[in-house]
Parts: structure tokens; C-alpha cells; sequence
């Protein structure tokens, strides 16, 4: 049995706006029905793999937990990382992880955020590397380059990979990102492959390298994983111990000094969606290069995506040329398709002028559901929040506003002080000013709750937790 | 004293999303604080002007009361056009019902959704053309072309403007939209100016002129206003004979066939925004040609006009050469800054897949005030309703859904079948479905009152209408 390792802790910037710090791209569904999470759960799902364990941060935790079970997967184990060091630490918390439970299993280490359409393609390399993997020695996966990329790594094979047939070759050495002319070199000799940071080992492999090549990070995650408190199904490593590993990937602290690595070439098709221009690429054009998603309509355009993320908002393109536009009710992002790296430089004025959009995603998750702001006022604030079956926000009172709720689908349980009450579509309630309340959805469908706020400070801080089924007292 | 006749009843789409069919562009702020329709009243007011006369359809009625109240301007009349028959009806209804009332007087014909920044030097040009209208001469105002324009007619002097100064100087002739060659030479030319479709002349002048060019006009244009309806301080001239009057510009009625014509020459700046294109021009550009408005942010962009229309949506563009983009909470226009004449392709678009982004604009503007519809769900709807001082939603009730009312700014007075109460800030009102009910703002500050619609239809015709103080039952 296979242990997917699935990393989940990134936050990146460069697919601005749907992808934001509070809501990340894996999280997005970029390309098709599901998010790129939950792809990657389900291509490394089935036959010969055992449940995923997941390494992510505490804020995205009740994400990890809704779109697991949206399609179905139960996790082994959620490893909450108390803050981002980058992967080693992760790894080598996961392995330590698995030593308690399968010290003989083997793990595969997957980033969550990539894109490989092929799936059965891609478990069958993951099955040419796993007798090399029993063996002890540490299985990459190298990417048929598809142009001189300067922005990734290459791994440099002891012989050509050929018709790229699954099967383990004898790795000579890793290559950090190129210049331009070393990725041209690299792109016509044939034997050097993107490294797309996937990798299958033992966990008795991973741990001897670690020893062997990175022993200073033993001791803390070590520490971390031992103290770890369990939370809801989370374990939450231990600050402390955690905080003291070093900063650093698995790369630089195991791979490139490891002499028993091995690379299972792959040539079905693979992109980790790093800008823009990659969306672009991987998804359906027409042939004049045009893709458009959602309430998009692209009038004599030329190579560019246009994409609308609300079925409410029309996005129409005239005459475009390697345009990339992204439109959110709250954001709109239109850049030359070449400048796709730049996106970095949208988010950094963003931030400098404190728009909220920069880093916040307009739907807020919470562990029981989700809320919009439907419109802000001086003095009020609309809000439609939606409880999952059987959640519960947490008994709270507020100083500075009241609270009017109209249940517009399903069924909430309401306490308001001492009074509990079912409330049904079409019923309201009315929160007072400093009461003590709470809401349940009960039932077994989404509960839809229309939340007028008014009061003279409407931020979401200004909230008193007495209970909350999610620890967040 | 000079009559502003103020044309008001056209929808172009040249300017979606900003401008559509029900809130079309002379009502938008396209340039600074004031919309079009505002600033042309306010440039035709002051020394030597009577209140305006406005011309516009029943559907822009309450808008222009309610823009022409915003900057403090009293009409004298508001004609309301049963339908749409082109500038010389409208031209000759304004001139008969001046007729009644100042017989002597002289008329300003004005588009309202041109931009003459220099009031004064067009208060003064239309000075220097007072003594010939009054004369009983027809007086054009001829714009000094900035490029071979295809798209406007012009007007060929008698004698070379020179320095533009203003002064009444003799037509030749009107000519039709020239091709780009005929443009280029009447530019090189030098005594061709562009035809603004501004016109000065008494009451009497232009009379003799329909009489004697357009004879046929006279006698439907003459009942429609003698039958005319007098309603709420609108005259709704009368339909039946309205309808027998030809659909024709004042131009091809009366002005290419009058031998009495005289040009003011006019250089100050002008532009009827035909275009997102002209927007750009005539809005404040970096020295790259980059204009942005409300939340937009430009970064490393050429030639570029982008504008959000909302404050909470924030717009970025990187390294966009020649674009303009225009985005707003429902609808999204990029196009290339050259083919903006082509926005009418994306309306076109958008009316054949029924969005309703084509012609309605979010904001839906009341005799009363404006509601917005904030979100819609299968059997919910949440909408924003503003509500002016002493105004009042009429007496209704609806077959279909039933309604939650949340006062959050301001107070109503609410009436749900025999009950009559005041429901002031953070208090709310249930109204039960097909209880006869009534909102009235008794208050001196607009009400803003969030409403929650639950049932199994929400369309806007499920009411009927009891009682209306704006006569639409």
C-alpha cells in the first residue's frame, strides 16, 4: 500500500485573483468540476493506495475536511503544520508520522496544486518506481520538458529516457533552475527532465536520508510530531519544536546530497500551473487560441483566456490579443498573457493601498460552512451565510450590533439567550445587542441564512466565544 | 431669454456596460461628479437662460426629476415622447409648446449626453449666435474637427472660421458622414466643421421652417402636444397622434433644406463619447496614456483606460497596451481601445444568450428611489431599496412570495393591511404573502431598507398595484 502524502500548506499569489492567501489554487477549481485538491486526492486514490494523509496550515484545515468529503475520500491523518517551513520539515513530519503506524509502508509525496490530466498514466510511473522504493532507494518523477523553462528544476538521467516508458533510470544529478541557454542545452540533450517535486520512497528510506544527510531536522519534528495535540481529527504538530526545524525543502536537504535516487520519466502531460499563461495553455482552446469559462464571451479574440467566476458577471472580450482576463465580483485582473508572471506585482499594490481583495476571497470558509458580505453600509452590513448539515457556529454575543436572521433555505436550531427554536424558510429572528446566541443547522440539507447586521462597528472581531464545537474558544 | 431644449431619450449601447438601454449614458458619470445629462443642464443655466425644457421617454422620467433635483435645477416642462420618432418631432413639439407659453422666445436645441468642457466658451459662442436666431435665422454650432472623422456629418462655411472666434458666419451646405477621403480633404480644407446637432433658433424661426420643409409633421406633432396629458408635472404628449409623425432627424426635416442657416464656429472642446475610445481621449491620461477611475490599477500599461465602477471592486491591469476596460459588479467589457466602435457586438451578444446584463442595468431606478438586487437564490431574493424623503412605493401585494423588511438607514412608515406603523433603524416588518402593503419614507434622509423575498416566484410583475402616487396603477 501506497501512502499519499498530500502538501497543502501553500498560499500562492501568482493566479490572482482566484487565488488568494485566505483561499490558495489548490482550493480552486481552475480546470474542470474539482479543485485541484481534490484531483490530486483522487488521482492518487484506488487500488494500491491507502487513505491520504494531508500536511496543511491551520487556517485552510476546515477546507481540507469539506472538499475531501465532497468527493468522497476519508483522510488517514490531517497534519496541521503550526507554520510553513517549507517541505522537509513536512516530509519528514509525515514520515515520522507513518513510522508509528506503517513503518514498513511506503509514501508518496505529491503537491496538491499540480495538474496531470492523464491519471491512470501517472499511477502506473508511481508503479514503476515502488520496487526501486521498497528497495530503499528515493523514486522522483521527471516531466518531459516541454520548452526551455527557467523556472523549474531538472534532474539529469544516467542514460535517455527514450520512448519515456515507466521505469525507474538511475538519477546523475539535480540541477537548480537554469539560465536561459543551460534550459536550451538541457531541452536538446534529451536525458534532463523537469522535477516536478513528486516523489516516492520507503518510510524507512526517507528517514535514513534524513538522518544521513539532514540530522538536525530529526530531533524538532521529531518533537513536533510526539506533542502534537489531537483536535477534531487534526493533529496539530507542536509549535515549539516545530518552529526550531530549519526552513528549508526537501531538495536542498535531502535530494541533491541522496546517491541512491532513481527518476520514473513521464511524458502523459503535467503542469503545476505556476501563472496565468499556464491555465491558458492547459485549458480547451478553440483555434484561434480563445478559452473562455463561466458568463465569458470572447468577440474576435486571439490567444487569450477569459474567464468569469460568478454565473451573475459577463465578461466580454473584443478583439483581444494574449489577453488573460480573470473577473470576481470583487476583482478583476487583466494582464498580456507574457506578463502572467507579474500577477506577483497585482497583489503587492493591492496590499500597499490595504485593499482587502489582495489577500482576502470574498466567500469566508469557516469549520461549519461559509459567509458573504452581500453589501456594507456606514451603519449595516448584509450577509448570506450557509451552514453545512448538522454544523454549528460557535455561542457567541456581540457588543456593538444586532443581529436580524432570516432562514431562507433549510432549518436552523436558534438559542438566543435562554430560549432555544427552530426557525424554518421564510421565519426570522432577532438577535439583540449582547445577547448570547448561537445557530445549529440541524438538518440534511444547507441551511441559507440571510444575516442583516446593524450597529455602529460591524467587524468580525468584535465577537465573545463561550462554546464552540470546533475549539475555537 | 433662451430656451434650453434638452434631448434626453436616447439609449445607445456604444458605452455599455455603463450605458444601457435602461439607464442609458447621458444619465452615467462618465466624467467627473456629474453625469452628462446633469452638466449639460447646468452648462445651459444662469444669466440668459429660462429653466429648461426637457424632452425623454416615460421610462427616463423619474430619472431626469431626480438628476435635474440633484444639481438644483427646476424644469419648466418635461415632454414625455410616447415613442421614439427622432430629433425633428421632438424638435417641433418643444417649439409649439413654447408657442403657448413665449411666442417670441428663442431655443437652444442640446443633446444632453455631449461634453463641452468650457461652459462659458460655449455660453459665450452661443451668444454671438443671439442676434441672428433672434433675426429669425437658423443657427448650427460647427465644432473644429480634430481628426478626419467619419462618423459625424459636417458643415461647410461660407468663410474660413480663422481663429475660431465666435461669431455667426453663413452655411453652405450640410454634408452627409463622408468617406475617410472626403474627411481628410474637408480637415485640410479648413472651412468644414463638425455638425454637433446643436441648433439656436426662435420660436418663430423654426416654426416657418417646419412649415415650410416639413410641412407634414406639423399637424400629428400639434395634436400630440394639444392632447398632451398633463401627469405628476410631465406633459405625455399623446400617443395616437405622435405615432402618425415621421421618423426623421431634424436634420434631413428642415436643416439641409433651409437657405437661413448660419454657423457658429466653436473650438473649445467637444465631444458626444461615442465611444470608449472618445471616454479615454477626454479623460485625464499619465504620461502613457493611461487613465484609470475608481478602484483601477495600472501597472506598466500604454494607451489604456480602466475604470471600475464600483468601490468595492478593484480592477488591475498589467502591461495592457491600447485597452479599455470597463468593469462593473454584473458585467465586464475589455476590448481593444480601436475597436470600440464594436461594443455593440457584445450587446448584441449578450440579447441573443438573454443575459440580462445586455440592457439592464443593476441599479433599478423608481419613481420612488432605486432598489438593487443583492442576491437570488431558487426561492429567495435579498434586495437593497432606497427610498427617497416623502417618497412612497405603492399600495400592493404579490400572488407569490412573502417579504421580510429590515429598516437599516432612515425611517418607514409601513403599512401591512389595516395596520399602519413607523418602523425606524434595526427594526423589521413581516409581510405575509398577498397582505395588501406599503412602504413610505415620512423621514427628511433617504430609507434604505433590506428586503428578503422568500417564495416559489420573484419576478417583478408578480404585484398588483392598488394605489400609486406616481399613476401606475
Amino acid at each position: 500500500m501506497i501512502h499519499p502524502i498530500l502538501l497543502c500548506g501553500g498560499s500562492g499569489t501568482r493566479l490572482w485573483p482566484l487565488s488568494r492567501k485566505s483561499y490558495p489554487k489548490q482550493f480552486a477549481k481552475l480546470l474542470g468540476d474539482q479543485t485541484l485538491f481534490q484531483a490530486s486526492a483522487q488521482r492518487l486514490s484506488g487500488e494500491g493506495f491507502a487513505a491520504p494523509t494531508v500536511l496543511t496550515n491551520s487556517d485552510f484545515r476546515f477546507i481540507v475536511t469539506e472538499q475531501l468529503a465532497d468527493v468522497g475520500i476519508d483522510p488517514a491523518a490531517i497534519l496541521i503544520e503550526p507554520e510553513g517551513r517549507n517541505t522537509a520539515p513536512a516530509v519528514l513530519a509525515a514520515a515520522l508520522w507513518l513510522e508509528k503506524t506503517d513503518p514498513d509502508g511506503v509514501m508518496l509525496i505529491a503537491p496538491s496544486d499540480h495538474v496531470v490530466p492523464d491519471a491512470p498514466a501517472f499511477r502506473a510511473a508511481v508503479q514503476a518506481g515502488l520496487s526501486a522504493a521498497c528497495a530503499g532507494q528515493l523514486v522522483t518523477f521527471g516531466i518531459k520538458p516541454a520548452h526551455a523553462e527557467t523556472g523549474y528544476g531538472y534532474l539529469e538521467l544516467a542514460e535517455d529516457p527514450g520512448d519515456f516508458s515507466a521505469r525507474a533510470i538511475a538519477l546523475t544529478q539535480f540541477i537548480e533552475k537554469p539560465g536561459a541557454a543551460r534550459a536550451q542545452e538541457m531541452l536538446d540533450a534529451g536525458n534532463f527532465l523537469w522535477n516536478a517535486g513528486i516523489f516516492l520512497f520507503s518510510v524507512k528510506g526517507i528517514l535514513d536520508a534524513f538522518r544521513s544527510h539532514a540530522p538536525n531536522l530529526i530531533t524538532p519534528v521529531q518533537q513536533a510530531v510526539d506533542a502534537g495535540q489531537h483536535d477534531l481529527g487534526f493533529l496539530r504538530l507542536a509549535p515549539e519544536p516545530w518552529a526550531k526545524a530549519d526552513d528549508i525543502s526537501i531538495d536542498y536537504a535531502v535530494m541533491e546530497k541522496a546517491d541512491n535516487l532513481v527518476v520514473v520519466p513521464f511524458a502523459a502531460g503535467w503542469s503545476d500551473l505556476g501563472g496565468w499563461d499556464a491555465v491558458w495553455r492547459e485549458t480547451a482552446r478553440d483555434d484561434r487560441g480563445v478559452a473562455t469559462s463561466g458568463a465569458g464571451t470572447a468577440i474576435d479574440c486571439d490567444n487569450t483566456l477569459l474567464r468569469s467566476e460568478d454565473s451573475n458577471l459577463e465578461v466580454v472580450g473584443i478583439g483581444l490579443k494574449n489577453i488573460v482576463a480573470v473577473a470576481m465580483t470583487d476583482a478583476v485582473l487583466i494582464a498580456d498573457i507574457n506578463r502572467a508572471q507579474d500577477v506577483k506585482l497585482a497583489v503587492a499594490a493591492l496590499k500597499s493601498k490595504s485593499a482587502k481583495q489582495a489577500e482576502e476571497f470574498p466567500k469566508d470558509h469557516r469549520p461549519w460552512g461559509w459567509f458573504e458580505s452581500l453589501v456594507v453600509g456606514a451603519r449595516f452590513q448584509v450577509k448570506r451565510i450557509v451552514v453545512h448539515p448538522g454544523a454549528a457556529l460557535s455561542l457567541q454575543s456581540h457588543h456593538h450590533r444586532s443581529e436580524h436572521w432570516i432562514v431562507v433555505e433549510g432549518t436552523a436550531e436558534v438559542t438566543v439567550d435562554q430560549e432555544v427554536k427552530l426557525v424554518t424558510e421564510n421565519q426570522s429572528v432577532y438577535i439583540p445587542l449582547g445577547a448570547v446566541h448561537r445557530m445549529v443547522n440541524p438538518g440534511k440539507v444547507p441551511m441559507v441564512l440571510i444575516e442583516v447586521q446593524t450597529g455602529s462597528y460591524l467587524g468580525e472581531d468584535d465577537i465573545i466565544r463561550y462554546e464552540d464545537v470546533y475549539a475555537r474558544t
